[in-house]
């Protein structure tokens, strides 16, 4: 007998981003609610990190709420529907449960069934990891449209109190379409990971803590398990990092990753009409666009000011009011790249919807 | 000025499986072992469910442990050195920190840094969902060599006593590196969700529960705390599922879905060498080969007998055991098939390494 041969699909040259969403959740927090949990000031935090303001979501909107918001916006705006969707991609790390995935029930909520829905863990470089895998799977002839959101209730993993991290995050969801193109609309993604530095950004416990605390529980008696929670009450995990590792690497290796997307996409500072970093910290934003000797010409999103860092929606956040505030910026060339625990990064440069 | 064009990258027409790799962890738990926990019998569970025994991890070996003991093997058997790897994927929905990943701190341990790495929750479509991703990132250019990994530690996420999917489930890892090919290697993916069902399978806790116990003993001190653990000890989210609901949809969606694959791979039944389904149950297996008309000449994985469902590990470490034990399927075509929490399915026609 002659060999079967296997038919693989055929590729799409192209793609772009073809729509963009956003959802904001109502609850705004400020630097003196903040200087209530943390010895702290409005005048450090706005020094030191340029932010004013964070949003949160109230208790009764989850990651799958906010997600769903900014989808319908992104495939409202790239006159796409759910049934259109090939693929729902989601990037979070705030989803409270290990399965299923948030992605299943969000592309079920957008009458996306039966697309092929994940999650994704990559931090705060989970967006432009999830737009890599969307050109690619479009790329690739995988699927003709791919949703990608950035969704995040970190508010739900903070310890309030505490001071490395928690005052920084904020709550909400950006979403794109992703799907073919006549001419190119996504450079190839820089993307990559130092996992030597997975200790820099983290959680405090491991979820294999919160289970030896309930067989405890079990098998001695609550009492001893209330000792336990007595001395050591916030056994629940949540966010903590080592900041100053955190903005030496953004600092150093950052702008490098940055300008190795400007040249695998051909183009030079000068051509982009904008830069999207993930919003961090305005410091590490002004010290990118130095290093990359960005002209003046060039706008830079700092949502950071008003919406704080959250982690995979920053990115996709950003873009949207920068698009809101500057329609002029549609069809131009815009430079983003992600960065976080891993830790990872990545970077592209795309053509705004 | 005239409009800057990006540079995308170029498509790399085939893509095969080139290594695979396993890990089975030391820990054997039998059916007796079992029905300590659980009112249940060895008969019943071998009739219900083909299991006879499933491995386990001990406690100082982890999911990225595991991890890296498979990836090393699928490394050394396609003869790629980390350095080759263009990106590290992780299935897994038992790596027990929300962030960072199970992937980066992996490619590290491998040498591959500064690849790309991230982990995805498709819970038992895991594996193939990879292998989509990984067919598309290197169909597309984005990546030459991909390392895909489904490794669980269930074992952890299980509360022995409950009887609707503990007694089920087993540790374990498989690997593969998946890279071009000259010819067809991997057909095109059929894959997708259904979240109208994401409660058949999920946790018994959100995470928040166990944030809002935490922070009740913070606040009303620990007695409280106390009184809501001795009522319920078990805070810790453990897996449950609808055990009848999943029976039932995977024995009528999912032959469909594998006769999909084969439809889009435009090959028959007649062509495959091997059938390599999720080990979920050993009835959906036999019901499986009955609506697929498989010929007798298609060998069958059932490693579910000796492993248990070890979720996004079981088609990596199935397609090893067959490989192991019948050398002469090396090259010759396999229909695989995952499926589970979501609900979400992925099946390909692949050429077996
Ligand atoms: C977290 C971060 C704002 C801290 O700023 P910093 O300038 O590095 O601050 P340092 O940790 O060096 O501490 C400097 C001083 O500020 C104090 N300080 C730290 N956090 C503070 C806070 N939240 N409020 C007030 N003071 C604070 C320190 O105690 C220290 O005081 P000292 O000089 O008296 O010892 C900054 O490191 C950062 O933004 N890092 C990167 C974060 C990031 O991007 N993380 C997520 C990546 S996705
Ligand atoms: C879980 C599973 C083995 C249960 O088998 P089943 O034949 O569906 O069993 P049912 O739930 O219908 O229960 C039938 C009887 O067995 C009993 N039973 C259920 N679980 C049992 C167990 N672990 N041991 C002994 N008896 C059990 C029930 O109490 C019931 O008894 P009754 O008839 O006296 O009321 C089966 O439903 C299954 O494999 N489902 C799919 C699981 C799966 O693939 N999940 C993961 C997807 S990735």
């Amino acid at each position: 007998m002659s060999a079967p041969v296997l038919r693989q699909a055929p590729a799409t040259p192209f793609t772009r981003i073809h729509g963009i969403g956003a959802y904001r959740p109502s609850v705004i927090v400020t630097n003196d609610d903040v200087c209530q949990w943390i010895d702290s000031s409005d005048e450090w935090i706005r020094q030191r990190t340029g932010i004013v303001t964070r949003h949160r979501a109230p208790a009764d909107v989850s990651v799958i709420d906010m997600a769903e918001g900014a989808a319908r916006e992104a495939m409202a705006s790239a006159g796409i529907d759910g049934s259109q969707l090939g693929a729902v991609v989601v990037s979070t790390v705030s989803h409270p449960y290990a399965t299923p995935s948030a992605a299943a029930e969000l592309a079920d909520r957008l009458g996306a069934t039966p697309a092929p829905a994940y999650d994704i863990s990559a931090a705060c470089a989970g967006y432009c990891y999830g737009v890599a895998q969307a050109d690619a799977l479009v790329h690739s002839g995988a699927a003709e449209y791919v949703l990608v959101v950035g969704a995040e209730k970190l508010s739900d993993f903070i310890d309030n109190t505490e001071r490395t991290i928690s005052f920084l995050l904020g709550d909400g969801a950006g979403a794109v379409v992703i799907g073919p193109s006549d001419t190119p609309g996504i450079g190839p993604s820089v993307w990559g990971s130092d996992g030597s530095k997975s200790n820099a950004i983290g959680m405090t416990h491991s979820l294999l803590d919160v289970r030896d605390l309930s067989e405890e529980a079990e098998r001695d008696g609550a009492g001893n398990a209330a000792a336990v929670l007595g001395t050591e009450a916030k056994i629940w995990p949540t966010l903590r990092q080592d900041g100053q590792s955190v903005f030496r690497w953004a600092v150093w290796e950052m702008a490098k990753v940055a300008q190795r997307a400007l040249d695998a996409a051909g183009i030079g500072a000068e051509d982009l009409a904008a830069f999207i970093p993930h919003q961090a910290n305005m410091r590490i934003i002004d010290e990118m666009v130095k290093q990359l000797k960005l002209p003046e010409t060039v706008l830079v999103a700092r949502d950071i000011a008003d919406a704080g860092n959250t982690s995979a929606a920053s990115i996709p956040l950003a873009a949207h009011r920068l698009l809101k505030e500057n329609p002029e910026l549609s069809g131009r060339l815009a430079l983003q790249i992600g960065f976080g625990a891993g830790l990872v990064f990545g970077a592209q440069v795309v053509v705004l919807p």
